[in-house]
């Protein structure tokens, strides 16, 4: 198969798997101009599935630099109302929307100033909140992340191949961690669900009130409510269509209560926030909320962000996943939290998911607070197991279950 | 000066003499995805001119290729709000928004089904009537329509060139027509739009009944109303900020009253409709309506275009250019409307401009109807006079004008 063969499968994977595009559905892509013709296969498949419109957003990133090193940070603050105009009615026309990440250009924002690329970025999310409420939140829209490979972000994977060399290893690795290069791609897809989904349902079954994670420089104590719940995998619409939110995924998650969040914590691979790499990041939580930290790179970017609003310097999401998973097997660090979260247990500090908690969609301020059920406007994944981290839970009954050990999953 | 100098310099023009943006401002630009390094001169521009957010849309046209062959006609009238949401907040937030044309395919669409493209792009325009009659027929959105080059473009202006050095050549003329290489450009532009004002002014003193244009193939009377007033080059917005609407300009033009349209008329230069082009059309135009139109090629879409709706046979404008246009002086054919309309004398079937009629902004549709204001959702130029045309002008006072002899402007 070629390149292009793969892709087109990749993309078929994507409009059918993925969103899992109806008749007469609206569909909405965004990524970079460089994923122009990828997005142009999705959106062939998309229309061979039925689709009523597709609309591609190409968003040249150049353009969001130029806006933040023109503009002060009360402008920043603008967003006209079209953004939000747009993906309301993906939620009110029940649409899907795929994001293909794969920066260009990976540090095109690194030398930005951190407080005015946050102001940019939590307002203009702000201004489609009603799509991460109704949205994501109550799965109405069918929503997925995937990726697609550029060269100058091969080669930060890559640093010893060439930009071509690269470039063809990262396409290779995305098929692979997304089993489009297997005959059975979409029995594959069926089985690991399937997988995903028993796990979760033996963790809610096990009743949870703790994770423990213990390893170098860690020993974190994460509380979950006794209305928190695992999900993985498939999500189901209201009217339910099945859809895959992320391509690939490999975590079971929940929602965490966050005011039981107590301990130390190192951050095993790096992340982006802001298009800022935090390096060598720990973290000291009290009660819930980050009271010290330290990184290697980023410190002032994080220190931003977690200064976003109350919400963002205490955890949203706690996630498992074991080094069976593809995406650890390869040995890479992607830089892209799509494929680094499913590599590794994580915590997010920033927004939880109400369709992690039983009766969550109904939730309003005041009850999610009264569960721990944090709020925000940022969300963003840390990742904090390695082959030297444990993870041992204690259930609501009083026992203790060993589910990871030295990061992989055990029987429990 | 290198390429990318003159580029940076002709994106400051359009972002000043063009656009004219002011402080606070939203901007919109839309092109093809190819024009987006050239975009993003403009929006730095605009930026540093205070604009407060500028949106690109890179527009992949193989995305609406793909939309009308997957499509039914009935699915090809959809469009979603989210479209009329963006451009209704240019008009109500008084924007500004540049058009940069320039096809990355020309020939694109040219074997779609005539009748499919039309719908689509009949919706499309439709769903956003508002910014049309308001933004732009009543200048409350500072708008230009310019063009960059793109090299399958080029090759079809300048055919025995190679692809590079045809892409140079196009830019050399578009730099030339737009007056970008002269050092006195934004001088070279105010003298040049005082004496399109002059010309349209002198015309308006002269109370004109009728324009008659003689020549091969050509005997054609178009009718004027009292109200009817010529105008030309900038345009000013309802809070007096001038702005230039085509970047280049050399038209001075007027909406006629259509039903006084007969005559036969040849068109001079060829055309496009829906992408594709219209070569060798007369037309037969009895009261008001093309009664009979023969074409050597693209019948089949002209005849589709006409039929698009009541006023789609009838003519919504007549403008006047001599052959001192510097387009013209380039002596190529351009396949590109905003070029080809200022090299000739040109009619347009369609949509007429009411700022084109005294007292024309309050005008209602049975009104506009009374003085033979054409309305229609469709809006085509035709060029109709070469060296071989004359345009004799005859007044409400019953005085014969001789206005243009050999296609070049006589003293009147």
């Amino acid at each position: 198969m070629t390149l292009f063969d793969k892709q087109k499968a990749y993309a078929e994977l994507l409009a059918t798997h993925g969103l899992n595009v109806q008749p007469g559905q609206i569909v909405n892509i965004s990524t970079e101009p460089f994923h122009k013709d990828f997005a142009l296969l999705v959106a062939e498949a998309a229309y061979k599935h039925g689709a009523k419109f597709v609309n591609v957003d190409l968003t040249d990133m150049r353009l969001v630099k130029l806006r933040i090193e023109n503009s002060n940070e009360e402008s920043l603050k603008y967003v006209p109302s079209f953004i939000a105009s747009k993906y309301s009615e993906l939620v009110d026309e029940v649409g899907a929307n795929l994001k293909i990440v794969g920066p260009e250009d990976p540090d095109l924002l690194s030398d930005l100033d951190p407080k005015k690329i946050n102001i940019q970025r939590m307002y203009q999310r702000q201004a489609i909140q009603y799509f991460y409420d109704e949205g994501i939140g109550k799965s109405k829209v069918h929503w997925t992340v995937a990726a697609a490979a550029t060269p100058a972000w091969a080669k930060k994977i890559f640093p010893k191949k060439s930009a071509e060399d690269a470039y063809a290893a990262l396409w290779d690795n995305i098929f692979s961690m997304c089993r489009v290069d297997r005959a059975d791609c979409l029995q594959a897809w069926k089985a690991h669900n399937t997988l995903l989904a028993n796990r979760a349902k033996k963790l809610n079954e096990l009743k949870l009130k703790e994770l423990h994670f213990t390893g170098p420089g860690t020993d974190l104590r994460v509380g979950l409510h006794e209305r928190s719940k695992f999900k993985g995998g498939t999500d189901i619409s209201p009217r339910g269509v099945p859809f895959e939110p992320n391509i690939p995924t490999e975590e079971v998650f929940t929602t965490p209560d966050y005011r039981e969040t107590n301990g130390k914590v190192r951050a095993t691979r790096p992340f982006l926030i802001n298009g800022k790499l935090i390096q060598g990041l720990t973290m000291e939580f009290k009660d819930g909320n980050i009271v010290d930290f330290k990184a290697e790179s980023g410190a002032e970017t994080f220190s931003e962000y977690i200064s976003s609003d109350e919400g963002a310097r205490r955890l949203g999401e706690v996630a498992l996943v074991g080094i069976d998973s593809p995406i650890y097997q390869t040995g890479l660090i992607f830089e892209e939290i799509l494929f680094d979260e499913n590599a590794a247990c994580h915590i997010a500090v920033g927004s939880a998911y109400k369709f992690c908690i039983e009766g969550g969609d109904t939730l309003d301020s005041s009850e999610a607070k009264n569960i721990g059920c944090n709020e925000s406007s940022v969300h963003t994944d840390m990742m904090i197991s390695s082959e030297e981290v444990d993870v041992v839970a204690k259930t609501y009954s009083g026992k203790t279950i060993e589910l990871i050990k030295n990061g992989a999953w055990k029987e429990f």
